[in-house]
């Protein structure tokens, strides 16, 4: 059996697999591994934003009685259906960057000490944390872990000592896929007076988050990765249920009022998780946020966290046979329990390989300077053939040594 | 010639009258007149969304390279087509609610000094600038100005003394539809010390914002009134393009970074407007403000502010025939200069009358606590036979009494 057979004999067991034709694709053989960037457009979402288009457009105005809640409902459903949470406790709004300023800025005003994050930690996380230690007058600890792989527990209570806030931290790494242990940091922070938000950005859809059995105190993520609600969809926010009476937005507005047309009083948030909200809500990106939530609903974030698992396990079992003696490495813990979705190899012309994969070779993958190469493989859509044929055609390219001949000094883009 | 005959007249001779047929209909006969709080559908967005969703689709990361400059572009759209402001001025991003906590306190963290609102202004604004007063522990100033009209020149001057930093005034008032003077505000505000952040919610698309001319120093608002850009698509902020470097957002994320994908560095925020974005933006919302805007440029802002002022004028001279002697008077300026493109009529059983027009008579305009309806007029679709229509109905519901039959047990929600 060849290795690309054995690959189809893979997808042929893969009781996922017809999750496949839920998605949107484009008539070529492009093979996509950039889906943990920007996921696919399932069908269902053309036809839930045709619909609501529809509702736009006959009901008008009325047809709010029925949005006003989707920030709730569809953070139900996210609750329930992919990150071990409970009804009430997680609402879909903002982008991650102002969700993360929110419950940032909510903990800075609850307690006092200083804020921890890693060095390497998503940047738009770092300079949300940046600007408010600067406006709080907060030290910013600055934790120096393995790169890529995040902080552990050690590190985390290291950091923290008697004297922290609040700790940040992403439960998927951007970077290598590096899983972080979210009981123990989340213990380990609490015991030096902090509170950890988690960054689920990488991790929703990918792997089995428990926020509830892990005792996460507050997370944000987005949702355009593995819940596939397109660009800029909107994201979410969690606040266990016992800390949302005592936890308060910065940015109060009228979507977070107790009782919101009665337009006359002072502010004075919303009993719940509803406080959290700012302004008004995205209806459309509400919708296709659901419809991301209800696929991963009906695969089960288990089957999908372990069909994950053996896509990363199958990467780097190719990786390590074909491109380690080209100059790759993998970047990425070897415990496929350890990874999200995504693995990263590195390489010291990764830049170049990475422009020629997605310009001769039909592979998108991402840069991730200085040196790695990232190929997401979300497990609603992904094929062992696609695993296969990016990794495949990643040989090709450096045996042929197409990306040498590249024009180097095109700028980085994305 | 009958009433409605002359409203026909006056569409007859209404050269914007083709714009209509730019937009989506119920197939019905109800007379809309609430797109003052959301705006109608129209036919190109929906042409737009589609081949957005086949970029998303086909494309999917790499179509990116496209996005990502939407925010910038469709501000400069804005900025040239609707508002007054030069390119450069104005991003397209967040909520309004979002925009004015990020312009409010880059205005307070530039300069000492109270915080002046008006009591009667729109609960969204009030909420930021009470939660940013207690966060920065800044005295909050509350105008009393006549209820619905919004502050004069002399109330912002008399309020700010010579101690302030900030003033938030909305250019048209969401109740009455009064327009405040912006030359005449910014200036009495600068005196005192102080930036005013204008809310321009319902004024864009609706009358001739000249923020150049007037010598606005910043402004935030929605577009999902008389932009129609849909319910929650994103809002807008402007900045003068001389307080762009001194004027920081405290939310700071990677998409205001100087140089977003070298993620290495500590923030350092873009050298212009784009300086105010926060996290990854709306794509889908934000090509529908492009349609929205395209749509203002296409018709002329000056010939949909005049518009718009014949039908206020056309309704409140109705209204002053045939409502007035029913119990309704006219809660908005007289003199149609000094409106938006909306009016409010009081009455003391506004409530019941509101409910009657929706549920029984075909007519969608909204309630304001605690006694008025307010009927807005978008130039861009609104026929003078359905500002005929509106408000006799109106007369109608209320000879017949049909609000007095209603049950005013229900709650009151929108």
């Amino acid at each position: 059996m060849t290795a690309r057979a054995d690959a189809e004999a893979r997808d042929a067991a893969d009781a996922l697999a017809p999750f496949r034709e839920r998605f949107a694709f484009a008539d070529d053989d492009t093979v996509y591994v950039d889906g943990n960037s920007l996921g696919r457009l399932p069908l269902e979402t053309r036809a839930r934003l045709d619909a609501l288009e529809e509702e736009w457009a006959t009901r008008l105005v009325q047809a709010w009685h029925d949005w006003i809640d989707l920030p709730v409902r569809v953070g139900d459903l996210l609750a329930t259906a992919v990150l071990g949470a409970r009804p009430g406790e997680i609402v879909v709004c903002d982008s991650t960057t102002v969700n993360l300023y929110k419950l940032a800025g909510a903990v800075l005003a609850d307690r006092p000490g200083a804020i921890v994050v890693d060095a390497g930690e998503f940047p738009t996380d770092r300079y949300v944390l940046e600007g408010l230690a600067a406006s709080h007058r907060r030290e910013l600890r600055l934790l120096d872990s393995d790169p890529g792989l995040g902080p552990t527990a050690d590190e985390v209570a290291a950091a923290c000592g008697t004297d922290a806030a609040l700790v940040v931290v992403s439960s998927v790494h951007y970077r290598s896929g590096a899983v972080a242990d979210m009981r123990a940091i989340t213990a380990a922070a609490r015991d030096g007076g902090a509170l950890v938000v988690w960054d689920l950005s990488h991790a929703a859809g990918a792997i089995e988050v428990a926020l509830e059995d892990a005792g996460a105190d507050l997370a944000v993520g987005c949702s355009y990765k593995y819940l596939n609600a397109g660009p800029g969809s909107p994201a979410y926010l969690f606040v266990r249920s016992d800390l949302q009476p005592r936890l308060r937005s910065p940015i109060q507005g009228w979507f977070g009022q107790r009782d919101q047309f009665a337009m006359e009083r002072p502010y004075e948030p919303d009993a719940g998780i509803a406080r959290f909200l700012a302004g008004t809500p995205p209806i459309a990106g509400l919708a296709a946020v659901e419809v991301g939530g209800r696929l991963v609903e009906e695969a089960g974030i288990g089957a999908l966290a372990a069909k994950g698992r053996a896509l990363t396990e199958y990467a780097a079992e190719l990786a390590g046979v074909s491109l380690a003696p080209l100059g790759f490495e993998l970047a990425s813990p070897t415990d496929p329990r350890c990874r999200g979705a995504h693995i990263a190899l590195r390489h010291a012309d990764a830049w170049r390989i990475c422009r020629a994969l997605i310009e001769r070779a039909g592979v998108v993958p991402d840069f991730r300077g200085p040196d790695s190469i990232r190929f997401g493989f979300p497990p609603l859509y992904t094929r062992f053939v696609d695993v296969w044929e990016a990794l495949d055609r990643t040989r090709q390219v450096v045996e042929r040594g197409d990306h040498l001949a590249l024009d180097t000094t095109l700028a980085r883009v994305t």
